[in-house]
């Protein structure tokens, strides 16, 4: 175990943070977390309702590291695939909904985790491993990037803390970012999407006396089928969309994502009386009509928020730097947002090893191996949204996906450098995200090729086994073709 | 005149806030201008030895506006090309150096102004124009953006000062701007180029001993011929250039625009000894021996700058509006910083006008009209980097600008639409910047199909006046073939 003689002083004890605080004093650093709020352990958390979030392997494999995966693991909810609602839909009952496989490996799904609960386990972990010591309300208000030092407005007065280094895990509103963006030659980029969210609720089964018989059986007690990420797609013309995801609770917590602006956006349905607002949704989203029955009172009582894209360069500035969020703030449409943080905090963890405890010499290396993939799954998640919201309901996009999951279906094991899908490469791989994006190009054009080779009319004549051997051949020579 | 119960409060009296109190003033209103610095014409400033700035039509038309421009022109020194100082030169005789002209059009040139001789010219009209009131002195601490109200540390202690509309023509790190980033949905950008800056000096030929006989009499007292923007180019495997203006006081000031890594950036040639770094310049820059004997002295004095691109929107929140390089820093190399900064003065004030007086309802309608003009521009000046620092001494690319200049002095006044190049376009014309951009971008491909059509080695066989009609013929019918 290395010795220093200056703990780290990490400024953020979200998700990151804490899980970066467990991975360095487990190297046998000393660790010190200085978190902005309260400590959600302290105000009775309990797990219940809450923002979710979608866990893939990125982040499985961070938690890994740190050893509490299995932990986070058995309280996650897993989601193979997507469940479209239709705007045809005329009741509640789960029938007329489509599910979309994310892969044709049936061990591959995104998890749904609650975001308070994973933060309340990770900082659990962390003030069990030796090393960590973890101060709340700790509101940064100044950092001295070259020194390592930061102060702090806390209910004790003013601290000031002093650090061999400074990491920012503090969000993508950062205070340590903040004081980097002061500096000269920094590049920095804040970029805000034309749309917004906000979120709404569908209570467990039992909470809801009108959903059609047999439902709440069928589904476990929850109100719809908790094996999946629900989509309200292609409404608004196709700008507008709601998703779910499934709580332990057997609630679900839904996000409208839309644009502010037009007839289905929040500028126009905000202002709208209690009952239109009602007749709105009955309309382009008719099965919360059973789902929701506190619809109004939560689309009034919750804030919509806004969605923003931040990017910037070095994430290092004296003895200070930054990552997760602070660093690389994305939209949500991936649901890479954590997955990505939590990579970084393993990515510098195992760099820091390698050097032998060198933290300062990895500063620099760290970030420039980061940024180009911080980048990409930015672009990647920004590009997710149009497909989410607009692509999952047309019918030649459905078709490029069914040829796609042909091939991976087929060729995955023996050519998976090629014939992996860019979403499966994403969620379910630790492919750089770079690399990953540059692979589902690829494989794009690759897919784009076959499904003009075999278009739907032709799928229309055939059985689904002639189908699939007629497009894996196609593919394989396709493939095949190009040089390894 | 319109009536107004509360004034105009702008923010910075630099070139572009007191340009923006004179064309408002002479609408009839009320302007309060609040600038951070103190009073330049309270420090005796003369106009000798400043750094200086390329004024062209854009800048004029919005002087003229105001009233002032033939006030400004009189200083100016026209500079009609560039002159290429290449890297085997082996005196400063003059000899050996090469002009090109900007245009085929005699009186196009763009004028080498005095940035402080300039700002005291237009500080003098804001005074004497009816309406404006200067506050020196006052550093901008808060902006409340819906109210248009301001606080200002001065040396009286703390002003707060209140309008009907705050505009905020405070530079490159406006504190307005910086208000608007505090608010939700304002997309920002800072974007630094891998090169720096640095301020040099040639003085009169008077001062100069060693310059050989006769250079001060041919260049009427300059050390080198005052009709031309001087670039020493393609130093550095391209990626670094000095360029010098003349000044009225028969002096040049220079720029280097080097790189900060690399062998020929300043991280390197910094640490020079002095007598390393004069003997650096003597091989690299070689006139410099007789044209800079306060070379080294000048290297350490003056600071190494960094070059920043800035662009965001929206220009508006609430009572309050940014323009400039508040709301669009852009990096020197078009000369037009300050001629995209005075031509949204002149838009600003002529919408205002057209409104009758109703500032607040051109407010959005004027940053939708320029923002992206103003990207345009940013663009255009990053990419003219590269054109100046190492095209400028490309074979191939001088070809180019050989025919297009032809084309321009052949069909221009035929068809200005389609034969007017994209130096011109932006330097000699008020088109549109984003027009400007796609008309010149046109016209490139253009030149590109002729110089393919009629190539060097053919121009070398033929004489000039053959040969202008054999490109004037293929371009008539390149140009005439597309829809007018």
């Amino acid at each position: 175990m290395a010795e220093h003689s200056k703990p780290i002083l990490l400024i953020g004890a979200g998700l990151a943070g804490s899980l970066l605080a467990v991975l360095l004093a487990k190297q046998g650093f000393e660790v010190i977390v200085a978190e902005r709020r309260g400590d959600p352990r302290a105000k009775g958390y309990v797990g219940g309702r809450s923002i979710n979030l979608a866990l893939s392997v990125r982040g499985i494999t961070a938690l890994s590291a740190a050893g509490i995966a299995e932990q986070v693991l058995a309280d996650a909810l897993p989601m193979p695939g997507r469940i479209m609602h239709p705007e045809t839909l005329t009741d509640a009952t789960g029938q007329g909904t489509v599910f979309q496989p994310y892969s044709q490996n049936p061990a591959d799904a995104i998890l749904s985790v609650s975001r308070g609960g994973l933060n309340v386990a990770l900082l659990d972990a962390a003030e069990q491993t030796p090393g960590v010591e973890l101060h709340f309300d700790h509101r940064c208000t100044h950092v001295d990037l070259d020194n390592a030092s930061a102060t702090f407005d806390t209910p004790e007065g003013e601290v000031e803390l002093q650090g061999r280094v400074i990491i920012g895990a503090d969000c993508a509103f950062s205070a340590v970012r903040h004081a980097m963006q002061m500096t000269d030659r920094f590049d920095y980029s804040q970029h805000y999407l034309e749309a917004g969210y906000k979120e709404l609720h569908i209570p467990a089964a039992a909470d809801l006396p009108d959903l059609p018989a047999g439902v709440a059986e069928r589904f476990h007690g929850y109100a719809m089928d908790p094996k999946g990420l629900h989509i309200w797609a292609g409404r608004g013309g196709g700008a507008s969309m709601m998703i779910a995801l499934p709580n332990p609770d057997k609630s679900f917590t839904c996000t409208l994502f839309w644009p502010y602006a037009g007839t289905h956006g929040f500028d126009a349905v905000e202002p709208l009386s209690d009952k239109a607002l009602r007749a709105f949704f009955d309309e382009h989203y008719p099965d919360t009509r059973w789902l929701m029955p506190t619809l109004v009172e939560d689309f009034r009582a919750n804030p919509t928020s806004s969605l923003v894209t931040v990017r910037c360069r070095p994430w290092r500035r004296g003895k200070s730097l930054i990552l997760g969020d602070a660093a690389h703030a994305i939209v949500p449409f991936f649901g890479q947002g954590m997955n990505a943080a939590f990579e970084d905090c393993r990515i510098l963890a195992e760099m820091i090893e390698e050097a032998g405890g060198d933290i300062e010499a990895v500063m620099d290396p760290f970030w420039r191996a980061r940024v180009d993939h911080a980048n990409a799954i930015a672009d990647m998640a920004i590009a997710n949204f149009v497909e989410m919201r607009e692509k999952v309901a047309d019918e030649a996009f459905l078709y490029h996906k069914r040829v796609e999951q042909a091939v991976h279906a087929e060729l995955g094991d023996e050519m998976p450098e090629r014939a992996t899908p860019l979403y499966n490469l994403v969620s379910f791989t630790n492919v750089p995200y770079a690399e990953a994006l540059f692979r589902g190009k690829e494989l794009d054009t690759t897919i784009a090729r076959i499904a003009a080779l075999v278009p739907p009319e032709r799928a229309d004549s055939m059985d689904e086994a002639s189908w699939r051997e007629l497009v894996a051949d196609h593919a394989r020579r396709v493939l095949g073709g190009q040089p390894a």
